[in-house]
């Protein structure tokens, strides 16, 4: 194996991680040679002569072999690895969001450039599944994707059941802890968990959907009554996200759901995340680790520099090789809805309806409601509305046309019908 | 990626899943070019001039790429193997009592010849844990694997918990099911999942340990008595396998084992099997699928015929690159011991005991006893006595020397001594 020269680009909590992981793996040939970073005033434990914050130092640099972007803005991790591939340097890459919006292009770059883009850390932290996917599961058609791709969610998930507390007052522990963000709303309106079933649907499914096109509702509008209405059944709620292939269509989206005991997904505590497949072939598989942190993560970004040093790429053989499979939102949904009095929601937005509840205060609906629906902006911005698949894994539903849907297309046909007559007449 | 003609060895339950998986495959470039079987005269559902019975029809073809080994008798299966790597072709095989035995040899071949053996499909059929210990943990340092290796007895057990019925009954059900074997030896005295232990302590830990060294005790001598001790307790039993690494040595061994209620492997039901891992950088993982089965294991021989259409090899990274840990069987594990009647067992065989409990028909006692004591002979061929590791996970024991042991030592040097001092007089 070549000793491999690394030049790094962050050095946060995952890019402190890399450099553990590094020190303390025995039987590594590497080093990080260059570290560029922003505010060359923070304190740091390494030598200053180690650091910049000239990018061209480490992009041009004939002796660093490869880049590994570790920074928080999307933008600017993109304009990172552009210039790395285009000047001959394949990159290791933690960044969700960047890879998620621009994973078409990157393809494209890979294959231009003969270059690779690894970015196994940017899902699930430790949990190997893009090469798991890519190498095991490569050649088998899958049915569902499936899981819980946030930590710092379902750390609050797991506070608020099992020491039966409310949402705010979990979520105000978790900021003290550094389990979330001071600015929490990429985690708890389910964006992050949405970048990265995006990017796993290029691995299990072989296409790009970009996060614009999926459904995300979160957990930040969990009221007291819809935790005492789990508590009630014997749920917990659980933040899922998945993709489920019905026919030769793609369904895919994260909103919270309710879940029994003993469900697979149900154990799952605190900043761990799991991932589950089903395939034609190997049937269920569950992958359970830490998601994030940074020793795991680091770690993982450690596999990928690993893999570079014998020149691995992902393959994207699903993505090269299969018909293209096209991805839909137009399928109905079986969600408990709650809200707080009644002229918040039109019931008529709802496919089908099998139960409805209404007090002084709180109200419930759960029934069948499209996808596209609740992408939507009327329900999107609703902040009165909460929304919970309910706990029936299968979602029967799901797969079946959307009622509505056809009957705003029949309303767009006859629209365009009278304009037509109004023309010809 | 190029096309691969595959020379097959054996048709039976995997043979078959992998053509299936070939057939199923959408975006897979290869097929099956011959197929070499003992028993021309078998009725066979594919047409008789793709099979031979003279393996020198596969090895001595040079139209054929790879070689993939799938039958059931370990010396034919590593003669087969030989001749492949000495004539060029790389191999996939799923003999894990081959390659445990011979891994040693193995890795030496593929060193001389430059080909590769690759054997995802002899652990843990659908689990991609070779892959995974090699490309994401091959530089982690790692302290423990751990799990439930083999889908028969954790069937049967699970039909004893969960139906409350007793061994045998549940043996006789599972063999009628084909779950298990008409000679179920292998399996249910654990000699299957340790030749899985001994396969993994090559990729977890880097050394070779042969599985005549790693102690393995089964389910076979399950009483009803021991049934009700556990459920008493509301326990269940599992066969786990386990290997740890203490300070700088590594221990391994399969036992039953007391699980308690919400344990992650507690939930691994009927053919499903578990691998946990905990790393230093990691933490806890946790890997679930099926074992064994036509298609699953089919699914990951196919998933190594597909990484050596890109020359993968199994790098071995932690046995060529780190000090060589010393494998031991001198600790003291902590279990329940049963037996019928007081004269079966020498209560000085323990280092120490915490329980006692005898009654007319059923004795059982709760101990520390040394690794090594356990695969002795006494102890190994007394049938009157049941072995089940206690429900404490971390066997704070582990790692302790044995007094016991450190006993015989002395008393060796003692005679020693006395036969040095009778020659010196």
């Amino acid at each position: 194996m070549k000793n491999i020269n690394i030049g790094l680009f962050g050095f946060g909590c995952v890019g402190q991680g890399l450099y553990e992981t590094l020190n303390n793996s025995k039987n590594f040939a590497g080093q990080i040679a260059k570290i560029c970073i922003k505010n060359p005033e923070k304190k740091r434990k390494l030598s200053a002569d180690l650091f910049t914050t000239q990018k061209e130092e480490i992009i041009n640099d004939p002796n660093i072999d490869i880049v590994v972007e570790l920074i928080d803005d999307a933008e600017a991790a993109l304009d990172i690895v552009v210039s790395a591939l285009q000047s001959g340097k394949s990159v290791v890459t933690a960044n969700k969001k960047m890879v998620a919006e621009n994973l078409e292009y990157l393809v494209e770059l890979q294959q231009q450039t003969g270059k690779a883009v690894l970015y196994e850390g940017a899902v699930c932290g430790s949990i190997p599944i893009i090469r798991t996917l890519e190498e095991y599961f490569g050649h088998e058609p899958l049915n569902e994707v499936k899981g819980i791709f946030n930590g710092s969610t379902n750390y609050i998930l797991t506070k608020i059941f099992e020491d039966r507390l409310d949402y705010p007052s979990v979520l105000k522990e978790a900021q003290d802890l550094g389990f979330a963000e001071s600015d929490p709303t990429l985690d708890v309106q389910g964006y992050d968990p949405k970048f990265k079933l995006s990017i796993l649907l290029t691995h299990a499914f072989g296409i790009h959907v970009p996060p614009s096109e999926i459904t995300n509702l979160g957990i930040d509008r969990l009221k007291t009554a819809d935790l005492e209405y789990a508590r009630s059944n014997g749920y917990t709620i659980k933040l899922v996200s998945q993709a489920r292939r019905i026919g030769e269509k793609v369904f895919g989206f994260v909103i919270p759901q309710f879940v029994k005991p003993h469900h697979k997904l149900a154990d799952i505590r605190n900043e761990f995340n799991a991932v589950t497949l089903d395939g034609e072939f190997c049937d269920e598989q569950l992958f359970i680790g830490k998601g994030a942190g940074s020793l795991p993560t680091g770690a993982a970004v450690l596999s990928d520099i690993s893999a570079l040093s014998y020149d691995y790429k992902y393959e994207y053989k699903k993505h090269y090789n299969l018909g293209k499979l096209p991805f839909s939102n137009q399928s109905p949904v079986k969600v408990y809805v709650s809200y707080n009095s009644p002229e918040q929601v039109d019931l008529q937005d709802f496919e089908s309806i099998q139960e409805k509840y209404f007090s002084f205060d709180h109200c419930y609906v759960i029934g069948n409601i499209c996808l596209g629906k609740l992408q939507k902006d009327d329900w999107r911005n609703n902040k009165n509305i909460n929304v919970v698949l309910t706990a029936e894994d299968s979602q029967t539903g799901l797969g079946n046309l959307c009622v509505n849907d056809l009957k705003d297309e029949i309303d767009e046909l006859k629209k365009g019908q009278k304009i037509r007559e109004r023309i010809t007449i």
